[in-house]
């Protein structure tokens, strides 16, 4: 996915997910550096029903497939900073 | 919850969540520093059906409430490491 197109498309999800993907309420997932793959199946599932929420589901029903990619390509590289690579020890 | 009780319990989750949440397969989610209220909501969904997988069901029929509030308090533990904390610049 495309990280820079995802940052922008991704403003819709900062209200509850927070700036850096930290978000601001505790029922509300973090999404820093959440794996790619994980976050595409959520979104495509909440798009098709699989997964059922009252907030997402109005939200993704804009994203396209590459909308979906780009953000979670941007959420997953918010690990690649090397300071918390380096402070987990581990990819 | 009982972080250590928590950390005890989450062996069980090791295997696709990672030593120290980071997951090993990019399918599965990265539960390092999570919201312990959103664990607990997705644990209990998986328990009641509300939310469905084939691998976390049977994993969590065994979980009684407090495992899950244990658990979901260990993960979220992860996150309040100073230096992980001062990284993100936020909580």
């Amino acid at each position: 996915g495309d990280i820079l197109a995802g940052k922008d498309r991704a403003q819709v999800c900062t209200a509850c997910h927070g700036q850096k993907g930290i978000s601001s309420q505790p029922i509300f997932p973090n999404l820093a550096g959440q794996k790619a793959a994980y976050l595409k199946k959520q979104l495509t599932a909440y798009k098709n029903g699989k997964r059922v929420d009252p907030i997402m589901q109005p939200i993704v029903t804009s994203l396209t497939e590459i909308d979906i990619d780009n953000i979670a390509a941007y959420y997953e590289s918010l690990i690649d900073n090397p300071i918390f690579t380096a402070l987990l020890g581990q990819k």
